[in-house]
């Protein structure tokens, strides 16, 4: 069965998603039709995955007030604020800006440039998603399972994924391949999205908790780890959801590698090196329990950091949409991307 | 607020224990009447803890049918099959058949000799967790914060745990000791059980989840990890809950010194090493959900064991009733124990 879209205009201008808090359990279709209603349902996760962020939010911007390059400005203010780490949200947010400075003032033109640059944007990264998908279809040849973790596919994009689009092309080709999901606490977008989005697909997968990577990996059979991020330093460290550092130390630890897999619109030229990428930090209450359901007394007190950095040395390559990338060819790809 | 003992002789021959399923939300003392409601008890994880299995089945003997020796070897055979990992559930069986045949057949004698080595065998455990928690105590000496996982307190002992018997009495000392409580899914024993029983002994604790104990540990400032066991190998590897290996080795990647603690009764010289201890596999369920809320598509393969094998050599000592054994010390301490 085919999968919804998890974003699309809807009529009237407005912006269609795929609302993913309720996922697995209802593919419940939401319409949001102000740029405010766009920046709660970023801010919320009700659509999430960098480069999906990055679509929604051009795509936010195209429905809002558009009068004046004033009024765009004040939209791109507004998203830009509803999430930190991920860079791409940023990268979108300057692409309409400077799509709007370059249309001028002017109701009809500027709202129809905007459109323009929301719809290239997405299309870009439908493309760039194939691209990553073929850049990282070697890496799986011959391979029986892989293994990823939080959501970097389908629903995390506008197109096959990032990190999951070479299983796609290798599902495509009739390769048996297999992905060991880890559920990702804690708000379980292994369990939630990826097994979903797999299933639906036809791809096996199996589901453990976070706790299990490691004697997962020590079982044997995973031919590499593929991970998705939310933002690539110059240096090559790279941001990512909460967990990916201790996959990437327990890859190690059993000879496998880890790769990361993004769009150029992730890698973030202005950052040196991880430290210098913000870490989001969200409410006690995503520990504290699991979806409805209370599993620690009130009062406890709980850290909720949303991503972790991996360092660069931890990383195998980077699967990009200008091909598989060593830590040592990201100087003349930076060089480009700011030339 | 003092905590309910989670377990204690009921009134007219039964066996009460506090319902670790249902914490922290309620504190439920469930009255058990018969061997098969104790069975029942221990493999539906109502009463869970290597220790405390130990203890729970002892009563569970000494609750059940006692007219002749064969009766007791009835009732053991019923409740060695409750779970296969914990080798304190055979260590207190043995002793109680041991018990039971030193008796001798007839009423009163039978019935009471069961009833006294149960006690017997409680009593042991208080006083082994004492002497565990006297052992740990220098390894704390100066720590502000330690790490442990899953629940090796009160709530897994007769009496003051065994990876939390040196933070216990750390901090009856005034030493304000902290505690990083990974939740450990998927039942979440960290969350519901270490989580609630610290609070209630005024013990400061962090709740995180399993995927953010390699970044808690690169954030500083944690002084050791402290775990439990179910079974300790004559090599010294180690069965624990489910993430305990993947904690070890991302200890070692940080240069924090895991060290597991155990009464005497989980130490089973007869297995040679990890290899040789039965792991078991639980319901998918587990992982597909928690209590009533469902976190995946419920078609989605799971594999879900619930406990894995630390290898010795990621262990930096052992923390026993019989003092702080590094593992050039198991030898010997092996031969002592079968002599």
């Amino acid at each position: 069965m085919q999968m919804p879209s998890p974003i699309d205009w809807g009529p009237g201008g407005s912006v269609r998603i795929l609302d993913q808090t309720r996922l697995p359990g209802q593919e419940h279709i939401a319409e949001l039709r102000t740029i405010a209603q766009v920046a709660q349902a970023i801010t919320a996760l009700r659509v999430r995955g960098a480069p999906l962020i990055g679509i929604a939010a051009a795509m936010g911007v195209a429905i809002g007030p558009a009068r004046s390059v004033a009024d765009v400005e004040e939209s791109c203010r507004l998203l830009r604020a509803t999430r930190p780490t991920a860079v791409n949200l940023g990268w979108a947010l300057d692409r309409m800006l400077a799509a709007a400075r370059a249309a001028g003032p002017g109701g009809g033109s500027l709202a129809a440039a905007l459109r323009a640059e929301a719809d290239a944007i997405w299309a870009e990264d439908v493309a760039m998603c194939e691209a990553i998908g073929e850049a990282g279809l070697p890496l799986l040849q011959g391979a029986g399972e892989v293994m990823t973790i939080c959501n970097a596919g389908r629903l995390a994009t506008g197109g096959i994924g990032t990190a999951l689009a070479p299983v796609y092309l290798a599902h495509r080709q009739g390769q048996g391949i297999r992905v060991s999901v880890p559920e990702t606490r804690p708000l379980l977008q292994g369990a939630r999205l990826t097994a979903w989005e797999l299933s639906r697909a036809g791809v096996q997968c199996t589901l453990i908790t976070d706790g299990m990577i490691a004697s997962r990996l020590a079982r044997g059979g995973i031919a590499c780890a593929i991970v998705g991020a939310d933002r690539i330093a110059a240096n090559g460290d790279t941001a990512n959801k909460i967990g990916t550092y201790g996959l990437a130390l327990l890859a190690r630890a059993h000879g496998v590698p880890l790769y990361v897999a993004a769009p150029s619109s992730t890698f973030d030229g202005a950052t040196p090196s991880g430290a210098g990428i913000p870490i989001e930090e969200r409410a006690a209450a995503e520990v504290r329990g699991f979806g409805a359901a209370a599993a620690a007394p009130a009062e406890v007190a709980v850290w909720n950091p949303a991503f972790d950095v991996t360092p660069a040395e931890l990383i195998a390559g980077y699967v990009t949409d200008r091909g598989l990338l060593g830590r040592e060819d990201l100087p003349a790809f930076f060089a480009a991307a700011a030339a």
